[in-house]
Order: structure tokens, then sequence, then C-alpha cells
């Protein structure tokens, strides 16, 4: 038995300045970003919304800009054998994620829990 | 004043049959599709998912496949005009939303309220 959810979207930038476009989209979106100092990888900028909300990162990539999505989960491996059965097939396996890709061609990530109520909202597969 | 926040994430899918993309995001997510016979517009497919949560919409599309991003306002005017003024430009004005684009280049529309708890928890413009 594992569990999974909607964890987060990333808004995948190209650029050269990340914490530019954090600017904007912190704005937009009224969720404060992450301190620069208090920054966990450089690659990645976090924006905090409201607790329990869908997680909003934003991240610095070298392919076209885009917006993908990450499925949380208390267990990686099952997670993505389920999604495999689903139709999706393994992109990538990284230390700490899987990239996949669903039949509709959209890549999307496989990755621990993020979100606040992980525990009670999450969806349980058997 | 006025109100928005993040409202909605958009899978847009180059298809013929987004009924059948909709049977893999909805088992993924773990969020039911709305029936067919309750579909309000043929283009588009709701999962539904937890009661206030970020909505997800499937949506059939010409472009390439992506993932789109929707703020909802209860002044979509003032939103737009609010979001011009952080750098976004307007792409196309249709009768019920408008197109933007971010300055990171990410194509996201602006709608009015779709997730539940919109007047409690959006963030507050004056």
């Amino acid at each position: 038995m594992h569990k999974s959810r909607l964890g987060a979207l990333v808004v995948d930038c190209q650029t050269e300045d990340l914490w530019q476009e954090a600017e904007f989209w912190s704005a937009a979106l009224g969720a404060r970003s992450e301190d620069k100092a208090g920054q966990v990888n450089e690659k990645y900028i976090r924006l905090k919304n409201e607790e329990g909300d869908t997680q909003v990162l934003l991240q610095s990539v070298d392919h076209p800009s885009r917006v993908h999505l990450d499925i949380e989960t208390d267990d990686i491996g099952a997670e993505v054998n389920r999604l495999i059965q689903l139709g999706a097939t393994v992109v990538d396996r990284l230390q700490k994620w899987v990239v996949m890709q669903a039949p509709s061609g959209h890549r999307f990530c496989v990755i621990g829990p993020v979100r606040a109520g992980f525990d009670e909202h999450a969806n349980v597969w058997s």
C-alpha cells in the first residue's frame, strides 16, 4: 500500500536569471519566494503559497521553457510502477526522483512528499 | 480592490481523443473525470480532485501539448491590468477569459473564480 497525489507544479524557465522570473511569478500568484540566502539548490526557487496548497516551484532549465507537474508519493518505486501500468514511460531515474512521460506526451516527475497534509489527503493505492 | 490566486492548471493535449488522455491523468492523479454526459464544453474535461484544491483541467488543443496555469479572479479587467504592470502582455482577449504571456515566456489565462474557498483564501489587491 502506498499513497500519492499532485504535489507541485514547476515553472521551468530557460533563463540566466531565475530570481528575475521569480519576481514576476511571486507577484502574479501572491506567493512570496524563498529567501536567496536560504535557497537549498540554486536551480530551484520555491514560492511560499498557502499551507497545503499545490506547491509552486521555479526551475532553471536548458530546454525550452514550459510547465510540468510533480506527483508526490511516499514510495517512489511503487508509484512509478503504478504509472507504468497506466501507460507512462520512464525517461530518467535520478537519485531523488524519477522523470516520466505520460501517454499524452507530457513530462512529469515522481517525487517524495512536498505538500502539507500528504498523509491525510493523498490517494491510497493497494 | 479585487482578489486573485492560482486557480487551475490545464493539461493542453494535442489529441483526437481527449477522453483517452483523461483516463490516464484521472488515474495518475487519483481524480475522477467529470461524466461524458455532463461535459459542459467538448474541448475541456475537468478532473474532480479534492474540494478547494488547485483545479485540474484537460483541454483539447491544436498547438503542441503543454501545461498552462490559470489565475482566477473576481475582476478580470483589474487583474489583467495588475499583471501588465508586472510585465506580462495580453495575447488574446476572449469573451470569458484573457490569454496572457509572462516575462518568462509562459502563456497563462486569467479567468473567473473556479476553486472552492476563493473568497476566504485569494490574495487581495488594492
